[in-house]
């Protein structure tokens, strides 16, 4: 079996080059959820930072290699997180950033990369499009092309919540992470798997886009068509072959979960935690909601990884209405 | 003029006998209020935590030095966050704990309390009944009675929020901090005053409930008839004379503000930091509201001191309505 690409001593001494404001995040109990949800929740919150996401810590990771080496400038493709995340670390070390997005990207998000001073190149297609438009960019400029999940680096920033969570007591049994392109549960699983073996490593992703757990299954890479899922944070339809290799080393179970469990979700961690968060943030607790029985009477972590949504959106996922501003 | 109760040795020494999950909190700017608000605001967000306040900074240190001291159990009058947070870290430490409340506080507020193990005595009356009825009980059950602000624990427990703020680099002009009884204000306002002379210490207290501001202003307790405001957690009308001598010595101002500034406050914090919260947590942003020429162009702080918010409450402040859970 090939080996990983993550390393923990790099992972390690990954820490000091990532803000402190990314770093440490509250880890806490939700006494609050246990009744509807019938086992110990315990929530890492990486919301709570100016990105409102846990990408800065990949990021801050890149930014920081990328202005040691006297770079200018850099450019990513990404309608969200990672274009968000890499605008405000890039733009703290004097880099010139370029996002490029699809047109059809929630404004919300686009308005946000903007006003971090990102320059933004709008596509008209879909993010594969963005990111060979991005990748034409950097070969043009001769600029660094962030590939969120394919750039370790991504991946090892994302670790370092791993290293938090090893070090947390008391301990718990499981932790479920949000399944996208694979590098926050490639990232996290690997540091656990080192760290802290018997602690289950769950990934969960939306039935309506399952390509990286069909592939995780299948163990080869899974294609599938166009997404149908409101965790846009988490909707990618071609998994990448290194990323799919690390993650079967580390990962316990993949499992996909209904659209309506992840609007449960949204509103639990509504009204029982009094977290709004973005959907890819809520399935964790979509996947307790589908499995009480596995879950019952342990003890499970959570990471809530995004809070970047467009609350004209929330308020119609969660039922209707928190009017709109006046 | 007389000399603080409160002591930054002291304080110090208090932070190992905090658990580490209410420590070093996040302290993160909140780039999308700016254009709102017309200042860099950033959140000192108090409220990740498994009972969403501040108070139990203090509650932990009571908890441990009553358990170092060998007792077995505390009473406190409380219908909110006090309450639940020394039912949390009483427990924690094999405390018997007794909260006595008004038989009229947010039933969600008690629901948490004695889903905490708490014993919870209900009084038909206000909160000075329930008080005078914790203290009989103290008294005739020879236990510690725990009374918020008056006893310096509390102050010095959420004086270690000080200590962070003074060291969080890059440093900030103003500082915006809930007053009810006065622990928070003349807590953090103590350390910043003694590590951090130039932050300007602002207390903001609702129109609605102004004792302890009239009271600063006057240099004299001043009471009040009943409180009407919909930020229960800062709603007294009896301030403590050596807690208002507290608050002379580091205040720098003390605000009133508008019922309609704290809800558009809520809304605020909602829409664009992605944070439900209690009114008390809005009130920071309420004065900014109120008074935007002052704050122009300035770096603030404003701490988001609790979301114990009642849902059913909160949805209507906000408008209308999240609607209730199916």
């Amino acid at each position: 079996m090939r080996e990983t690409r993550l390393d923990t001593a790099r992972i390690r001494a990954a820490r000091p080059m990532i803000d402190p404001m990314f770093l440490d995040t509250p880890l806490f109990p939700c006494p609050a959820l246990e009744p509807h949800l019938g086992c110990a929740v315990s929530v890492k919150l990486e919301t709570a930072n100016p990105v409102r996401s846990f990408k800065a810590r990949g990021t801050e990771l890149v930014a920081s290699l990328l202005a040691d080496g006297g770079a200018r400038a850099v450019v990513c493709a990404s309608a969200g997180n990672l274009g968000q995340a890499l605008a405000w670390s890039g733009r703290r070390r004097g880099l010139d950033v370029t996002v490029v997005a699809p047109r059809s990207a929630p404004a919300a998000k686009l308005d946000r990369i903007r006003a971090l001073d990102a320059g933004l190149e709008l596509v008209d297609g879909d993010f594969d499009l963005a990111r060979a438009r991005a990748a034409a960019m950097a070969g043009h400029d001769g600029i660094r092309l962030v590939e969120d999940s394919l750039d370790v680096e991504t991946c090892e920033g994302a670790a370092t919540i791993g290293l938090e969570l090893a070090g947390a007591v008391p301990s718990y049994d499981a932790v479920l992470i949000a399944l996208g392109g694979g590098a926050l549960a490639t990232g996290v699983g690997h540091v656990l798997k080192e760290l802290a073996p018997g602690v289950e490593v769950i990934c969960v992703q939306p039935l309506g886009a399952p390509a990286m757990t069909r592939s995780w299954r299948r163990r080869r890479v899974v294609t599938t068509g166009p997404t149908r899922t409101i965790a846009d944070g988490v909707a990618g339809r071609r998994p990448i072959p290194v990323v799919l290799d690390d993650l079967l080393l580390v990962a316990d179970d993949a499992v996909l979960v209904r659209e309506e469990s992840i609007v449960a979700g949204l509103r639990m961690l509504l009204d029982h935690a009094g977290l709004v968060v973005e959907p890819s943030a809520a399935l964790g607790v979509a996947a307790i909601l589908e499995d009480r029985e596995r879950f019952a009477g342990r003890h499970v972590v959570t990471i809530v990884c995004g809070a970047n949504v467009d609350m004209d959106a929330y308020r119609r996922w969660i039922g209707a209405p928190i009017p709109p501003p006046p």
